[in-house]
C-alpha cells in the first residue's frame, strides 16, 4: 500500500496547534491530514477551516471517527492521562497510533497500550522528535566515534516558567515536571549511554503552593546505568527557560544548549583536549519527519522506532523516580532490554515552520 | 603591628609549589615566605634555594619551628586528613592559621580546630580563593541584583581525570571527590543561595575498581535550601575536565565555565529575556589575595571570613553527603547559622602568575 496515511489529530492544544497541524504540508508525500477531534467546537471550526478539514469530531464521536472509513491513524496529542484510553480504542478499530509522550501515565497503561496495538496488528509509535533529529543524532554518532572517550557521566538541567492554570501542573491529567520535561532528560540519558538505568534517586521540591499545588515545582533526579555510568539532571516548571546537556567521557565531553527545543536553532559545544569546537544546527520542522516515518512504517507494515517499548522504558523510570521521592531513598528498577537506540540513520530533514499559525483558544505552557 | 607576617608553609605538594610559593611574590608588602616545612628533603632543599628559605623543617620539626620565633603564620598544605592536627598544634603555639579546604576530614575534627585557634587567640582562615576572585563574586552581585529574579536551582558539573596512585585516591589521608572538587559546588551554591541546606541526597558509583579502589570515581549530590531551592551536582575523578555552574532563577539563568579554576581566565554566560550575554574575566592570581588578606587580619587582629564555621559548614554537607549514598536514602541536617557570605567587597586582585615553577617531585593530580 502505498496510498497516503490519512491522519486524524486529537487533542488540539498548544502543541497541536503549532506544531503538528503545520508539519503536514511537510510531510505531504504520505500524510494528510483527515480529520481533527477536540472537546472545543470553536477550535473544530477554525482549524478546519484553516486546514481545510471537514471532518471534525467530538470526543463522544470518536469512534464514529475511527469507523468513518476515511481515517488510517490517530495523532494522539491529549492530555497524558488519556493516552491509553483512546490509543487502546484506536488499535480496537484497526486504526494506526502516533501517540505524544509521555506515552501513558502508568507503565501499567504502557503495557496495556503494547498489547492492544499487538492484538489488533497496528502500528504504534511514541512521538520522540528528537530521535529524528540532527543536533541530538550527531551527538550521539559523536559518543559513539569515542571522541570523547568513554561516556562516564551524564547532566542536564531543563526548566521553564509554567503559567499558573496550564494543564501541566494538574494531576488528575497526568501533569508533573518528568512527565514534561524531564522525560527529555531521562530519554536522552538513555540514547547517549545506549542504555537503562538500574537504580534511581529523585527529590522533589515546590514553593509556591498554591501554582503547584497539584504537581512539584521540581525535580532532581540521579539515575545509575551499568558500568556506574551516572546520569544527573534537575527540571523545573517554575525557572526562567532553559534546556541543556552536557555528556562527560574519559577523554572530553560535548554540551548541547539549546537541546530540547523545537522552535529555534540547537547549539553543541564540544571539547576534546582542552580544545573547545561549536556547531550549529538551524532549526527544522521536527514533527514533519515523525509524520513521513510513521505514514512510511503504516505503508510498509513495520514496527516505527521509538515504539511503545520506548515510551514504556521512560515512564517506568519517571514511575519509579516519584516513589523514591516519596520514600527519599533509592528505588532499584528491574532489568529492561531495548536493543534498539536511536542512530543518525534516522534523521530525517524539513525545512522549518517559519510562521507558525496562531493558535485558537490556546497559550503556550511558559510565562515568556 | 603593621609588621610583615611570616609564613611557613607546610605540606610541598602540587598546590604549595605551582600556586601558593610563588603568591608570596603578589603578597609582599603583608606577607613573607619564613620557612618550609615538608617530609621530603630534597623538595626542602630545591624549593629553599629557589625562593631564598634556609629556616627548612621536617614534620618531626614542627615545634622547633613553631617554636623559633621567626614564623607568625603556618600556610597548612598537607594531605586533609591531617589539616586538624597541625592546625591545633600551631594553635597551640600562638601561631595563626591559613588552612587549605577541606578545613578537615570531620565536622568534629573542625570544631576542635576552632576551638584551639580560639582558646589560644590566633586566627584561622580556611583557603576558600574564590571568596576574593572577581567572577564569583560579581556572579553573586549580579544574583543579588535580582536581574535573574529569584534564584531557584543550582547546577553544577566539576570533573577531572586524576592519575592513578594521587592522593586524591587515598581513604586514610582524606580522598574523595567531595572533599576536593564536590566541596567548589557545595561551596558556590552556599554562596549563591546564601544559605545552608536542610537536607542532602547523595549517590556515589565507581567503575574501574583498581584506580577508585578506596574512594569513589562519582559522585552526585542533591541538596535542599529553605524555600524548596535544590542544589544539584556531579563531581568525579574519572572524567574529563570540566568545571561549570549554573543557576537559574525566575526571570534568567548564569552560568560560570569554567567556575572554579584558578590557572586560566573564567567566563560568565548570563540569560534574561532570552538575550545572551558573555563576559570574560582575565586569568589572575587567586592565591595572593588570600595572604594579603589573611595577613591584614593577623595583623588587625580581626577574625578572618571565609573562617573555620565556613570550613566546617561544607565539611558537615559532605559528611552527610556520604552517609546519605551509603544508606541510599536523604539525610536531614540541623539548623546551622551562618551570618557573614561572599561579596564583592571582598574581592583583592592580584596579576596572574604567567609562568607557575616547575614542581620539584610532584605531578599534577590531572592526567591532561
Amino acid at each position: 500500500m502505498k496510498t497516503k496515511v490519512r491522519y486524524a489529530v486529537m487533542g488540539l492544544g498548544h502543541i497541536a496547534q503549532t506544531a503538528v497541524l503545520p508539519a503536514f504540508a511537510h510531510a505531504r508525500a504520505s500524510s494528510t491530514l483527515a480529520a481533527l477531534i477536540s472537546s472545543d467546537a470553536t477550535k473544530l471550526r477554525a482549524l478546519g477551516r484553516r486546514y481545510g478539514v471537514d471532518r471534525l469530531y467530538s470526543y463522544e464521536q470518536f469512534d464514529e471517527c475511527l469507523e468513518s472509513g476515511a481515517v488510517d491513524a490517530v495523532y494522539v496529542a491529549l492530555p497524558n492521562h488519556l493516552h491509553a484510553e483512546y490509543t487502546i480504542r484506536a488499535a480496537q478499530h484497526g486504526i494506526h497510533v502516533l501517540c505524544e509522550k509521555p506515552m501513558a501515565v502508568t507503565e501499567k497503561d504502557c503495557r496495556a497500550m503494547i498489547r492492544a496495538c499487538e492484538r489488533n496488528d497496528v502500528r504504534l509509535m511514541i512521538a520522540y522528535r528528537l530521535h529524528f533529529e540532527k543536533a541530538n543524532l550527531s551527538t550521539i554518532r559523536l559518543v559513539q566515534s569515542g571522541k570523547i572517550g568513554e561516556p562516564r557521566l551524564f547532566n542536564s538541567v531543563f526548566t521553564m516558567d509554567v503559567r499558573e492554570g496550564d494543564i501541566r501542573l494538574r494531576q488528575e491529567t497526568g501533569g508533573g515536571t518528568l512527565y514534561d520535561i524531564g522525560i527529555y532528560c531521562i530519554n536522552a540519558a538513555r540514547y547517549l549511554f545506549r542504555d537503562e538505568p538500574i537504580e534511581v534517586l529523585g527529590v522533589s521540591a515546590r514553593r509556591d503552593t498554591k501554582r503547584f499545588a497539584e504537581v512539584e515545582e521540581m525535580f532532581s533526579a540521579t539515575l545509575r546505568f551499568s558500568g556506574d555510568r551516572v546520569a544527573n539532571l534537575i527540571c523545573s516548571f517554575g525557572a526562567s527557560d532553559c534546556a541543556e546537556y552536557r555528556l562527560v567521557g574519559t577523554k572530553g565531553h560535548v554540551r548541547l544548549e539549546p537541546a530540547y527545543e523545537y522552535a529555534m536553532e540547537l547549539k553543541q559545544y564540544l571539547t576534546t583536549g582542552g580544545e573547545p569546537r561549536e556547531l550549529v544546527f538551524a532549526k527544522r520542522d521536527q514533527f514533519a519527519p515523525e509524520l513521513a516515518y510513521f505514514s512510511d512504517c503504516v505503508q510498509r507494515g513495520v514496527e516505527p522506532e521509538p515504539s511503545g517499548w520506548e515510551g514504556l522504558a521512560d515512564v517506568r523510570i519517571i514511575e519509579a523516580l516519584y516513589r523514591s521521592a516519596d520514600k527519599k531513598k533509592a528505588v532499584a528498577l528491574a532489568p529492561f532490554e531495548k536493543s534498539h537506540r536511536p542512530s543518525e540513520q534516522q534523521e530525517i530533514h524539513r525545512p522549518p515552520v517559519n510562521r507558525p499559525p496562531e493558535a485558537v483558544k490556546s497559550k503556550p505552557p511558559s510565562k515568556s
